[in-house]
């Protein structure tokens, strides 16, 4: 395995075309496009690693997951009151769909379905107390007490979020949403800076290939049947309108982030992590789903 | 697993909701509600079924499965510029998308789609010629020479296919389509009037059980990665805007029919079929979608 | 007047950017076009033109005022139980909005809207009876008994129609239309394949000019409020979605053809025909617009 | 004239079906519908009145006239690059067709088309001075100093306008606005909330009448072109996705308001304001419509 993982680096290490890293906000646009990462972790705690595994970097919508799964903690099928669990057909900012659907958004991976997953497990709390749990749980599920926010990063979101803001309210005119805008943007924005490495993010993941336990902690996380609905939902959703595309050519459930990181889970075999911060046109990294469809080749790991 | 089915089938036979009968033609319309089979075959040829599994029934959309298939034989990769590859998001009759995206269906499992797929394969052969390759085709994979087309049904479908046949024109208006659209309908409508059984139509799905290969007749049919694909296509874009409920569920590719019938795929497992003609909103079986969850749980059969 | 008409004339000839003449079928492909003509016709009968408007063209979606027309005589206000009266905001061949509305057309202006128009006053009768009458109306209001359709534009009409087709058949699919599509749609581009030079054309709008009726000739078409309601039609719906600039610029009910013509009717004054067979990016005649919008800054004839 | 305004009154006060009051701020909610007012204003001055003319309302959407008149004379022709003028054939509020076409509005009389106004006409300015200007040209054009802001009317919008919020957010994410979203929806609402009656109303229409001058007191407020571009988009625009039908019965310029007031030109001839706050579904007030229509039938004016 520590072989598959040194050629797909060095193969990765060889790529001219990395795509386009994210430019919205200066601390996403500041980062270095000729960076790869993968990380492997397996059941029984051993991680394998390649390239700059170690390299923190900003984990984006990739946090969506976390935030889905503590919202199945704490309000169970609630949760599907306030988002579906369809694939959208649209890009990740979308608000075509909202209006067809009055205010409901399709899934809870896109921007609006996870803005309204961050209103439903917020409660009447303050976006700091939720932060702080939020945070917990990352670290509780990762294992790793030194996994922050990048308040820099969280800065610059709340400044130029326009789009996320006008999703919200549009879902508030719908009576979609129970809190504060500004409460509920704040705290979505500081979610999405958590900064976290390839190894953190691969062990983050550990819950979702054993049935909801991670098993080198000993951690019961959620319900095996749980475990398994959020890997269907990332599969079908995890990737926005490209979606079908990572399912065709990797096979994993997965879950992507604009910092250029993806989440991927093979069940009962391992948690993959990769990360290079040039995205493709749809917004996922490039190199990065490369590498997982050359690990997926080589392991025969595709759930298919 | 005999005693999984028989549950299945007797937990079945108590529902009162059983779903409404497809109703657009009078040969759909008249099949009786209160039916049940489900058939599940091992890459081994063992077949296990319960309920009526000899009963034939029209497979309709499933029969995109085969077609995806062969197009994938004789054209490669060139199908997916006829379709893409993502889930759509709309019902399986929308035009909508098509409009937004130049004439070119998202997937080859919504109708669009499915016709391109045959317009692809037709090559300049008379529908005839085709309908006996892919009936041909069918009977190999599911090691059947029984099967076969029910004509009264092909001519209903031709009878009132408004929808198709405006979908079918959109497309030519953008030039996507290559033959006359009479030729590629009558063979579209031709192929979902093929009549199955749960056995034969178990069987038929065996290859994408085993990467590529019915183990139990030792028949190639596909490569394991392109077996793997059309598996993540069945996942993604199956159940039309349904599909990320099944997975939800049922966490298996599936592709349903408006007969009544699902084709699921457990990888490295088996191959189940169920029919009962009731359908969901959407237009997938309602009791069907409900034993395979069944079936799923019980055997812990999910992909995720 | 006629000054006006000489001085707008040679503006125009000497306009270099006189849009794209359209090409979809060979006989409008292959008009030359560097002509322009104008004719004003006055309600006493009297006929001012310039430029070449005795040069036949094929008037195409002007002929969908004249349809309209005869549809209100024969079934008067059921008719807008087969359209809507409202701009649809999309081009002249959309389906989308087909769809979100159930099959039914915003307005009888654009094509789905025009060929149910056809299709209402079909009423059981062969394509070829309900052609002669339209044209017997035509030759009515325009008092001109050698206006004639262009069989062979009518012929390629039918040969590249795909997207016509679709529409139709997306209407049926929701029972929206009574006849035989392959019928509807030969009436309909037999109708589009009417040929006129602007002072016929010009003629065949006198009726809107004063209350229904061409003082003239006596004819009495409609009555005042039906005349009135036809131009508020021409105006909101007449140019598709470029309907909003005509009003801006010219402020006048109009119709434009893809053969470059257009019809526009300054209420109680006169009705005016221009024609310059090149087209704007919409698909409504550019030089034709540009001498409208002089023509009504001269006159001051601007309905606003 | 009076005893067609006194007869259109008596017909009015017999109406079971006033329409629905709006309902989204109380102030609206609390709105007695049973009142009726109508306001003919002419040229040389004189004002006809019958049924409530006195009695103050809130204008809500008819200000989107009288900044749009004021951004034509503050910027001219550079307004057309924040909104188009093209009917939408959608609701007042609908996010859709910006999603389609990058944030910039149809028309200047849909929400999003007037925040985008609003903005335009700011030009670094804070709320309360561009409110001033506002104010000062209603005054000026209606020739009445004692019109003014209902203050409560404006906080009440500020407090419940996520739809609005949601417009604003989304054009601002396409680089669409130049102010701060706040103070350009401050100025907004505050614009909307201006109460008058109708005989006021009514004057303020003068100038649309006389091509652009208010001749009763000289003051020249447009020219006579940009008069009738406002009218066409009145006209086109005016009720949102019921322009169509208003044009169709009434076949006048007009703007609507969910106060329940309708500002209507009979361009030459008269400005008329009618006031009944029952609305029908498109939120157009549905007694003020018909008065108009009759009116229009009594009177001959229609423009067709």
């Amino acid at each position: 395995m520590q072989n598959i993982l040194n050629e797909i680096a060095s193969a990765m290490a060889l790529k001219k075309d990395r795509g386009k890293v994210a430019d919205y906000i200066p601390q996403l646009a500041a980062v270095d496009p000729n960076q790869f990462g993968i990380s492997v972790a397996f059941p029984d705690g051993k991680i394998l690693s390649a390239g700059c595994a170690q390299q923190l970097f900003s984990i984006q919508s990739i946090s969506k997951v976390y935030s889905l799964t503590l919202a199945l903690g704490k309000i169970g099928d609630a949760v599907w009151e306030k988002v579906g669990r369809e694939p959208s057909g649209d890009p990740f900012n979308s608000i075509v769909q909202l209006e067809h659907e009055h205010g409901k958004p399709r899934n809870p991976f896109i921007n609006a379905g996870a803005i309204a997953v961050v209103d439903a497990i917020m409660m009447g709390h303050e976006p700091k107390e939720l932060l702080a749990e939020i945070l917990r749980f990352v670290r509780y599920i990762a294992h790793d007490n030194t996994i922050a926010i990048d308040e820099k990063v969280a800065q610059s979101e709340l400044a130029t979020g326009h789009r996320n803001t006008s999703l919200a309210h549009f879902m508030a005119s719908f009576g979609h949403l129970d809190h504060d805008i500004d409460k509920v943007l704040g705290a979505y924005y500081h979610q999405c800076s958590i900064s976290m490495n390839c190894e953190q993010l691969a062990k983050s993941g550990l819950f979702l290939v054993s049935g909801g336990t991670n098993e080198s902690t000993g951690s019961r996380v959620v319900s095996s049947q749980r475990a398994r609905r959020i890997n269907s939902l990332m599969l079908m959703c995890g990737h926005y309108d490209g979606s079908g595309e990572f399912a065709y050519r990797v096979g994993l459930p997965g879950k992507s982030g604009v910092g250029g990181g993806i989440l991927a889970i093979a069940p009962g075999k391992a948690s993959i992590a990769v990360w290079s911060p040039g995205l493709d046109e749809i917004g996922n990294s490039k190199l990065g789903t490369l590498a997982l469809e050359m690990l997926a080749q080589r392991t025969g790991w595709s759930v298919f």
